[in-house]
């Protein structure tokens, strides 16, 4: 049984009736029923948090118990305390699973944990749509599993090449937009003991959290980033001399 | 012709007399002199900056000329301005090179672009010293070039690992410790469009900076981190639907 | 439940008495005895393969029934025919683990799927044996899970850098040896479907596969590398034109 | 000065009038030509070898005096004597670049150093061609340089994901194509002490060789990949213990 916790900025529900349409529960919602989903596959526990939820939704004691986080904001960046990212970026180092959604790619966490701008190219007035095909470029990779060639998504907002990340440890899907541009949109990440993936769909104005292969590619994704052993708190170790693990007396009587 | 800078906190010269005696005009000068030593290879221009220095030494026009930063700091790393280290990171991703010096692995622009803890083991007390053998594991590695066989330091702090940083983009040189512990001590990443290299030996009290060997590890690193381009300011690319290098208007029509 | 295979040459312990002393069933078998160990973790049925087995311990059925096959080979790294390796090679790729242990440096099938050269530093008349510390670089990884700190061997042969092998997806183990030496002891690698992990101990004149700490991370690399879905041939996909998920006729056309 | 060798099996311009008229000097000769264009980098001297010519155009001695040799070949892989393609490998670990174009990617040379299928999807009667957009991921990678936004190819053959390579130690290019697909068309690996690049664009049938932007790139790719210090050959070192660099008999008197 795998804990998940889908973190969701929960804005554009509350103030856009197209997306409130689309998505009645909120996007959290929609993807925390998509983990529920039974597949065969290691059952997954899901639970939503909130930007309003006391803590920002993520107090450290409910980080401490969770396997994997999902990660949807946009509008609200700035809005998460500092605090909040710099627990979460703790909790990934420690082995915590991180899938980063859609325009979570400007958020705190992944940019603490990237290191670099998230910076890419988007298609302005974007909501009108086009089509995307999501390519695997390894189909024996767990994340890709089940599916069949390829997604393709009818409509959706265009995330554009150069995208501003370090190179991946795997790249495990590549997307083709209709309008002519191309996007890593499966990378993962090995961070300390965590795992983050990077997930491009999602935009807000679209039901792409209802496409079967779509949640099928997060249900994977959570399976793969769940930690395996318990978790490891990056330390430091201090180790006097005298109990290095082999004898340095005579180097440092040398020195003087 | 590289233009270099030399970082330094530069306040164990001020308040240790060890060090001084060591490093009478202070690290950065020994390490810029060491730069500055003709070995065939391009040439480099080498300056300094110290925490003390107006805007902490690095004022963004000084960085927009900089080719690749060297940074040595160890008590201070609070000290560092946020804006500074952002900057500096900022400068890195448009394809600055930073050299990164021993006890740099906590320094803010170091964490900020590894994203992760920077922890490490260390000797306590280990100012008595302990030899250090530094081996390539890749001799045709440029930043490798002309190391015969390996380097030796008779005296030298001890890190070990584990060490607290994302897999390297090249792992470039490793070290033996006579106490039993090792450390990946010459690690290379590409941030953007920047190239990062952490080095480890270079503990105050030890005359590391003016050990050959050392000294043309840097000399080098820097030729290896200078950009060969211009600068590549990491960007949003904003692409408005009729200007799409392909046309998207019919899925824009479906999806009404 | 995980099948692995222990592929051994089975040379040593038939010619030498030392080494038939210390490992009376081969070498083989007291691998295959440590898989089988009950540590709590996924089960793992153990068989072996030799190479005077028909079709060298390796056809083409028990390749496809194999989830992750161990390989000690030394002296007869020629003998093994070019179509075994081959096969190998080609579950590898098609998502069948592989775990190449310490000699096997020089195997066919690992030097197929590294593309490099394999060559290394190691001690002539080196089996007086010397004191080798393995550390974990990083201990969250799921090889590196229950070893305390890190593990000690009191005689064993050293290896040494440079190692002739492309950069690693992860770095897990790097030793120490008391003759000054350092190593790359435990690498990940993924190619295809498949991944592949190299752990260096494992002399045959030393009781290395006796050593509990050095059986642990071979039952941990084994769940590691075992495939978590079905095999994934690689395959060339042919696309003819008017299949295209996209139309490209009218570019046809302007191109005549 | 770099000195560049084009090599091509050149059986398509002997056998089919179309691609003569395309390449009247073959398609060698064209990318040679790209290669001493001036435009203001590092000059490259570039010769051509023929898979006609003695010893398939490439001798040890010539190869000993090579930098970057660039490779295009299609229908007559099998026709490449195992012992070229071993040598180009083994000078590629020394130190010499490696650039492989288009159908290359099922070359001996490739296959032996990237040690995967090489796999990949492509358009059957794809002569017929399609728009080619090329993507840098990025735009800062010096293989990029001059490159403004992207490059557009009116009519290539597609090839597409998955592409059976080991994950790249760098992503340059990503390839769009009209009808529907994606690949990553500009990859870089690290292979020993010397550099590989893949690059995709250059079907037989195409003026693909006389296009200013992807000649550009060629540059870019070869001055790259030349090596920038001698060569160093991959070799095994033998320490005797009496020679190790920290004394081992005690270990090696108490295993006794």
């Amino acid at each position: 049984m795998i804990r998940a916790v889908v973190w969701n900025e929960g804005l554009h529900e509350r103030d856009n009736a197209k997306v409130r349409e689309i998505y009645p529960d909120g996007l959290h919602e929609a993807i925390a029923a998509g983990l529920r989903d039974p597949d065969g596959g290691e059952e997954i526990a899901a639970e939503t948090a909130l930007l309003t939820d006391p803590e920002q939704g993520l107090p450290e004691e409910r980080l401490a118990e969770t396997d994997v986080l999902l990660w949807w904001g946009h509008r609200a960046h700035e809005q998460v305390d500092d605090a909040v990212a710099e627990r979460v970026q703790k909790h990934v180092l420690a082995g915590m699973g991180l899938i980063v959604l859609h325009s979570g790619h400007f958020s705190k966490p992944f940019l603490r944990l990237m290191g670099t701008s998230g910076t890419l190219r988007w298609r302005v007035a974007g909501e009108a749509g086009e089509r995307e095909r999501i390519w695997p470029v390894n189909p024996g990779h767990p994340i890709a599993r089940g599916i069949d060639d390829h997604l393709v998504i009818e409509g959706e907002e265009m995330y554009g090449e150069p995208f501003g990340v370090p190179e991946p440890d795997e790249t495990v899907f590549i997307s083709w937009f209709q309008g002519g541009e191309v996007f890593r949109s499966g990378l993962c990440w090995n961070r300390g003991a965590g795992k983050v993936f990077y997930f491009r769909p999602g935009h807000e104005t679209f039901p792409t959290y209802r496409h079967a292969g779509v949640l099928r590619v997060i249900r994977n994704a959570v399976r793969w980033a769940a930690p395996r052993g318990g978790r490891h708190a990056q330390k430091v170790w201090r180790v006097p001399a005298e109990q290095a693990p082999e004898p340095v007396w005579r180097t440092a009587e040398a020195a003087l």
